[in-house]
């Protein structure tokens, strides 16, 4: 089975997701006061627009990769996929939840933002199962050592630690929770999926005689 | 004709459908209550949200198997799939329906819930239409014998026994007829596309030589 | 110039627009009445739903039926494409405007209504303008003669006719222009393009040795 | 790596972005008063609405023709790529902005025009910043001699003044700002992306002997 349909899929809803954040960037229109004032009192929804966007963006661009070093795509990972896509399509609702109650402040700007989080978190972690569950079943194109494989998976997966953090802060600072989402994705702007950093490890590179993993 | 262009389309409107689900996730805002409290009055939506991502996205799961196997597409396949896609667009106004009036409780609980199952019937039986004509028409690229094509009907179409009790059950018990399209759903990620799953039935297969259908 | 993308960038127009014209069906919700009420009260939204759906429906059936048998595309087709799209999306405005204001009668039913069947003759008449501009700069694969090719422009473009006179109708009886819309739908279904039914007329077709015009 | 996911996406991105445009067009219903005065009064909305459409459009048309050009795509052009799709997916906003605000006149007016304004200069910019990149590192498959090059990223970047232009006429006549944006598109409808007009400057083009940047 190929990947064509799946990538076509997944980047429809890709697409619908990240284009849908912006409709909550709209103000309430004139007799609420201010165009000025309602545009700054809309800073929580721009910034989570902007950090949502970076991140659709950088799951869109790290799924294309992955899914081109794909060999063969089977019925499990289908539905891996279609559990990754259920986290995206949710990525709107945390994001609208978070800029509404951001400014309300108390128990209820922690639970917005632990929400939001959540959303990021459960996306991650289910890429992180796809990659290694790929990784595993052998459906990727290039040949992994044991030890190259399990540093992708490692390299892959560390944005979970992030967002896993990121929970725990939006009960104790629900602002500088949404920074270290932010961080989580200019890191992956820079960290290239593993089956391409890899590439050099790969069967034809005459390199790395020494590492006995090579040859598993 | 090609199913290249049908298969895009269709993607097409399963993405956005099943991303405008998660669009009915909103809760009101601040000023509304505690955001727990809304959440908790919102548990129907998130429910019926998690039904229908999964029914839409077993249906583009089946689509993309089932159309993978057709070596023709012509004009009635096209407008049998209009009809499939005619439904698959209601889901998400079938999915607020039910969100909004189940709390309602009384003959509006079970009418909105009715309705909403009815729209999965709609959408599993045109899928079952197509999935028959298709089959009787020869435009899969593998040969079915007779009793092999007349038990991928059965197993195919079986989803329309669960919508059919689930619109009966939602005017006894709406809640539960929730749980049954969420059954029919699960019980269709296990269960393959006819197409898939009478290839050891193919022709090449020396195997059943004693199965007089196997002949036909 | 490919026509891939076109066709790619037009299935997504037309996925969103088929699929947005959903989003309308939504009912009040409880607090406003009765469901079983408030869902006879939204009968024309689901008439007009329907007739716009399979409007939607046709034209992406007949674009795809006239692009398959383009032989090449030029930046003059692009745009021509882009105001046919432009009419497509404006479907669903004129959809929702005609299902609010056909209840409230008078003057704005009728003003309502000749915009919902403007936005068909828009888009009615500039896939016309697309298909002649196309023929007369034989970008089809097939050859036509200017007999076919006079035919085939007339057949394609007669939906125009009804479209006019639905607008017409729309100042004396609404209703009945929608349903003069949902005719020219269902003519459409058994109406193939030119292209595919002048396909006997072609060149390796030994038939009409007397018709002087099939050596133009 | 090749382009045609990347394609995919963005036309995905594209056709959203251009039907969610429409959205704003819905009047609000009876009891809001006369259709005629709510369309009459609703005139910028229709206005910002053909000008974003158009100006989407011809950005799809350019992004087109460019990545049809493009030999190979490499993770800086994915984020550029991503940038651009940035301002497209803000385009729904501005233009709902502006035609919400542009009839309450004084500062709001101006402030929702150069916001608008604002957002197809970003676009402009972005989609300039890709191009100059491009050529300098020569993606493209055919060659541009230097001086070809530096003519094509002028006349492919000469948006951006007029986006400029209208972001500060925004201050002084909000409604003029308009008509310069669809000057803009305008212009570009007949202007086409470099990579077409220098073709006749390529290698196998035998005119231009006398032009010393033709060796270069």
């Amino acid at each position: 089975m190929e990947s064509d349909r799946l990538e076509a899929f997944s980047d429809g809803v890709f697409a619908v997701a990240i284009t849908l954040l912006a409709l909550d960037l709209a103000v309430p229109g004139p007799g609420h006061g201010q165009l000025g004032y309602l545009l700054h009192h809309h800073l929580p929804s721009f910034a989570a627009f902007a950090v949502s966007f970076l991140t659709i963006g950088i799951i869109w661009v790290n799924h294309h990769t992955l899914f081109k070093n794909f060999a063969r795509i089977d019925r499990t990972l289908l539905f891996l996929n279609l559990l990754l896509l259920f986290f995206v399509v949710c990525i709107p609702f945390g994001t609208s939840t978070f800029a509404a109650y951001l400014p309300a402040g108390h128990f209820d700007a922690s639970l917005a933002t632990a929400i939001y989080q959540g959303v990021f978190e459960g996306m991650s972690l289910s890429f992180g199962i796809l990659f290694w569950w790929a990784i595993r079943h052998e459906h990727l194109k290039i040949a992994l050592t044991p030890a190259a494989a399990k540093t992708a998976v490692i390299r892959f997966g560390i944005g979970n630690v992030g967002y896993t953090a990121a929970v725990g802060v939006a009960f104790v600072r629900p602002a500088a929770s949404l920074a270290i989402s932010a961080l989580v994705g200019i890191y992956y702007i820079f960290e290239q999926t593993p089956a391409r950093s890899s590439a050099p490890a790969a069967p034809d590179d005459p390199g790395n005689p020494g590492d006995p993993a090579a040859t598993g």
